[in-house]
């Protein structure tokens, strides 16, 4: 089985206005929806989760029957972090079905509409070489490390930074394993899953995302997004 | 004296096209004489250096006769790299007078032409205060090391990772004395100035930029640009 976990449980405070910002149209399309289409249109997945905080599940629900023909998919509520939200996910698929080796879930962020057929083949063929894949494209500007927020502690070298996109892809198995080893603290610790699988030794392999594979994070971006989706309508 | 060092001597080649994407026309006017203006309109430097690479100051002289009122900018030729472009116009400050204690200078990519007063200001002090200040945003993203390409190394934790933007600015009499003592392998190692006075153990104070302050690298952030210059011009 391959599963998708479209993650929305943060509230897109950063964007302002009233509506979490995975719920806002663009072009005619909820942000949300459209990263879902993106999952059904590529074929690959037999399954989706979506998951929302616990006063957007019905509203969810009414999107999906709205929007959605695909009947393998199921809206379940997000924890209070990303790794909680994602964990509730693996809990539901548990109580489903037994899990085999084989299983994989990609977790994506539902403000990023904009995967592709490629991004998601990648992440599966990553999964299944090495266990995890994490979609990344390479650092443009210089980063810098500076602990103290006052003071840069370091440069480092440009062609080994990556900024992190989504997909984050993973044996079932493996992260459910994973997961139910960790303590609350490690819980908080760990941002998303890929840092947890860093942090235990286990190998998570890069792969190539895209500059149109864009989170939708400020008002700015809104007019980004709808200059990608006409872009892609003329192709 | 403060100067302001406007900083040209890439390709573009990551734009496309024929023209450096430095002196691409923008809403009428040219993207370097954008990133000039902000400096003269600042009031801040008393001297603009501009340097592009040899085969184009004679049009970079015409843009500025073109455009600018300002009287004291000079343009002159840029090295192969980002260091040895800012060793010119360090060697010409002191052709031209001596090098006092309190001389500061700006350095600037010419591809940036969205920066304020406020950024230009808090750059100065920075370097009143510590001898070196380095313009930067928070990173937004998750970012990721890996020095192979294919597995990721770390996760940094993301509170501490910044993007590098300019102006980074420096005492022209401390950045004179690193640039003077480097090896030259020590210019290949370094990509910029910054990561100079890093390696040095060199103090380098952090100053605020802004989500607006972007670099002009691909043919959509032109998009990006009309779209601020317009959103100002309403203000």
């Amino acid at each position: 089985m391959i599963y998708a976990a479209v993650l929305a449980g943060g509230s897109g405070l950063r964007m302002g206005g009233d509506l979490p910002k995975q719920f806002l149209n663009i072009c005619g399309r909820p942000v949300i929806i459209r990263s879902i289409d993106a999952f059904i249109k590529s074929g690959k997945t037999d399954m989706i989760y979506v998951a929302v905080s616990a006063s957007y599940t019905e509203y969810m629900r009414e999107l999906i029957n709205k929007y959605i023909q695909f009947k393998n998919i199921k809206v379940i509520c997000g924890g209070g972090n990303r790794n909680e939200t994602l964990y509730n996910v693996l809990e539901s698929i548990k109580k489903e079905r037994e899990v085999s080796d084989e299983d994989i879930i990609l977790t994506h962020d539902a403000v990023r509409p904009f995967i592709d057929d490629r991004i998601i083949n990648e992440n599966i063929e990553a999964v299944k070489k090495y266990g995890a894949g994490n979609t990344v494209i390479p650092a443009v500007d210089t980063i810098l490390q500076s602990s103290d927020g006052k003071f840069i502690d370091s440069i480092p070298l440009r062609s080994t930074m990556f900024h992190g996109q989504t997909p984050q892809s993973f044996s079932v198995k493996k992260i459910t394993e994973l997961y139910e080893n960790m303590t609350p603290e490690e819980f908080e610790q760990y941002t998303d899953a890929c840092s947890v699988f860093v942090a235990k030794g286990e190998k998570v392999c890069l792969v190539q995302g895209s500059r149109d594979n864009i989170k939708l994070t400020y008002p700015e971006d809104i007019e980004k997004a709808e200059s990608i989706i006409k872009s892609k309508e003329q192709d």
